[in-house]
């Protein structure tokens, strides 16, 4: 049994000025909070989510058996993120379909849908976001800002965009740019969101359907591209849904019929996702990712991207993600030792590929323990 | 300026048994050939082709100024494998889309087209359409069998069906079989051509259509696989299209517009792609990939799989074909040395990916030449 929690919400009028230059007003941001804020306010810790993740972190909602919290095993009382000692807020980004404002909600100035015509955020947009929450929790610095995956790239923009109101940032599983490749999967994700009929270019919301389709075709991308080969040979290999019996192969000999249990269980995720997931959400959160890149304006040099940052840094990376791979966390490591600055880097031998960073590693979960011990302390 | 060819067919009364229990009769093979068969019809080298070619491996069409086929750097005169020595044969699959019976022609029992109704056919099935395509040429055994990928497994194939009728086997960027991973892209590959609206059940012929959209997202994942993240890198990174000049970023910030270079390579990619490739075809011939694992009747075991192979190997694999990885290939290397066989192999190291066994590397073509070389001397 978890702990309870109970979302919350916060209305902002005053416009939010966008990297593209356009501007987004009127707007909310669900969030959740665990733990209590200290009377010196600062022992905050903000989480930050990746693509497919929200504001709900940890804890189990009244009524719920079990915690849906994406980061449960993480944070709580008594975890590597202990609640006990910590105020920890998760928040859910613009352009989100868990809560905070999204394609799928009204533009105060039109009084219609966003649909498509929701503005494109990037990273820095959201830790302009959050900081903006923080200011309304009375919250002038963070003792740690942590994410995995897209959030970890959050998690670094806040030491460059608020270095002043950063202790430590915990960056996990992370990149700072993607590669080639990987704006490659997203762009093909894109493509089959955006040619599904049902898409309706983004104002499918009035049309009464859900370009299902091309979801699925995403999100089974993304699963491929979340796993190792290696465990994936381990949990499904070559093993066959339902073996037939009729000839030594054991094969149906179908091109359409599921025949492999790796094909059945992608359908399956590829179903489940495009019941709950927003297409435009899709397109903005892929296209954050494939944005962001401290380095671009200091002509690709990480290391003078990295020289405003004044925080206190834990990395961490996982041998076999191959979609953000050891080699890319070592290189925000050698930014920030170029500009002498304090770094912890654990690099976790673990077979589950890019989804290691939500799964409970004693080891990875033990590296955070410590590190989050260390910052309890010298707040003391 | 290359050598002229003519493309030939044959057409096969008899009926074919698949290896599904289903036959096929009244079918055609296109194929071409290089160079002249000897007296002793002991010269002859058959090249497989891989997903998407045909039998035109080498060679201009009258009228054509330069060569479209497909292995023109690796079979000519004087090249690696030297038509002034070898009579070499290309040979279209069944089920292809570039002459051989296919499912857009017709079933000669019904006189209506294929379609999705086009049977299963797998590695093994080719391999003896090919070996009676053999038959009628007058070719009992063969110099050399050779492949790369998807043809490397149909190499490695002959040498189990018909050991007798094989002097060599060069398998080139090859698998004993499919991963669970690269089973999962050819699943997300048909699920795009299955549910694009205008495949209509694999009968889009009688429609007018095409699946395009489908098509166009299989292509896009099949060149994401078949590229190395290192060359993907080098060759676009994090380029852009075409820069704003009005921000810092050089963004357009769009969710659907081309942004970076990889996006414009695939999209066209993709775009070509659909104009030719048949989707029943597309289906069939990833199908085809999943199922081929000699191993699977021998309980897993390589190495008692292979102990009918007679020929000679060469084996070649590429340091950075993460699709057919170099692991994949010592597999089948192993298992031949198990059974105490002649075997070559050579790991190029080459920045291409699986790319890599259709381009100009010196080491990689030198490594074919003196194979050939050996397999024309030993013939002398």
């Amino acid at each position: 049994m978890s702990f309870l929690v109970t979302p919350q919400s916060l209305h902002f009028d005053a416009p939010l000025p966008l990297q593209s230059g356009a501007s987004i007003r009127g707007y909310d941001l669900s969030y959740e909070t665990y733990g209590e804020l200290n009377a010196a306010r600062d022992n905050a810790v903000l989480i930050c989510h990746a693509l497919n993740a929200s504001h709900h972190v940890a804890g189990v909602y009244a009524g719920q058996d079990k915690s849906e919290g994406w980061w449960d095993n993480m944070v709580g009382p008594g975890k590597s993120v202990d609640t006990n000692r910590f105020f920890v807020i998760g928040v859910n980004n613009l352009g989100s379909c868990f809560g905070s404002t999204g394609p799928m909600h009204i533009h105060p100035d039109t009084g219609q849908v966003y649909g498509a015509g929701f503005p494109v955020v990037t990273v820095e947009d959201w830790v302009n976001a959050q900081a903006r929450l923080l200011d309304a929790l009375g919250i002038e610095r963070l003792a740690a800002v942590m994410g995995g995956s897209l959030g970890g790239m959050q998690a670094l923009g806040w030491t460059l965009q608020y270095p002043e109101r950063v202790r430590h940032a915990v960056v996990v599983a992370s990149a700072p740019n993607l590669t080639a490749e990987n704006i490659a999967f997203n762009e093909v994700a894109r493509r089959a969101i955006v040619t599904d009929p049902d898409f309706h270019g983004g104002d499918f919301y009035h049309h009464g359907v859900v370009p299902r389709r091309g979801l699925r075709i995403a999100r089974m991308i993304g699963h491929i591209t979340y796993l190792s080969d290696d465990v994936m040979n381990e949990k499904f290999g070559r093993q066959l849904r339902e073996a037939v019996t009729q000839n030594a192969s054991g094969y149906r000999f179908s091109t359409q019929d599921v025949e492999f249990q790796i094909e059945s269980y992608l359908r399956y995720q590829g179903d489940k996702f495009s019941d709950y997931f927003d297409a435009n959400t899709y397109l903005l959160i892929t296209r954050a990712l494939d944005y962001f890149d401290p380095a671009r304006t200091f002509g690709g040099d990480l290391t003078r991207a990295l020289a405003r940052a004044t925080s206190q840094f834990l990395l961490v990376s996982f041998s076999t993600d191959w979609r953000f791979a050891p080699t890319r966390s070592r290189e925000i490591v050698k930014a920030l030792l170029d500009n002498r600055r304090d770094v912890s880097y654990a690099e976790i031998d673990a077979p589950h590929g890019h989804d290691a960073f939500l799964l409970d590693d004693p080891r990875y979960l033990g590296v955070v323990r410590a590190y989050f011990d260390s910052i309890a302390g010298a707040a003391q």
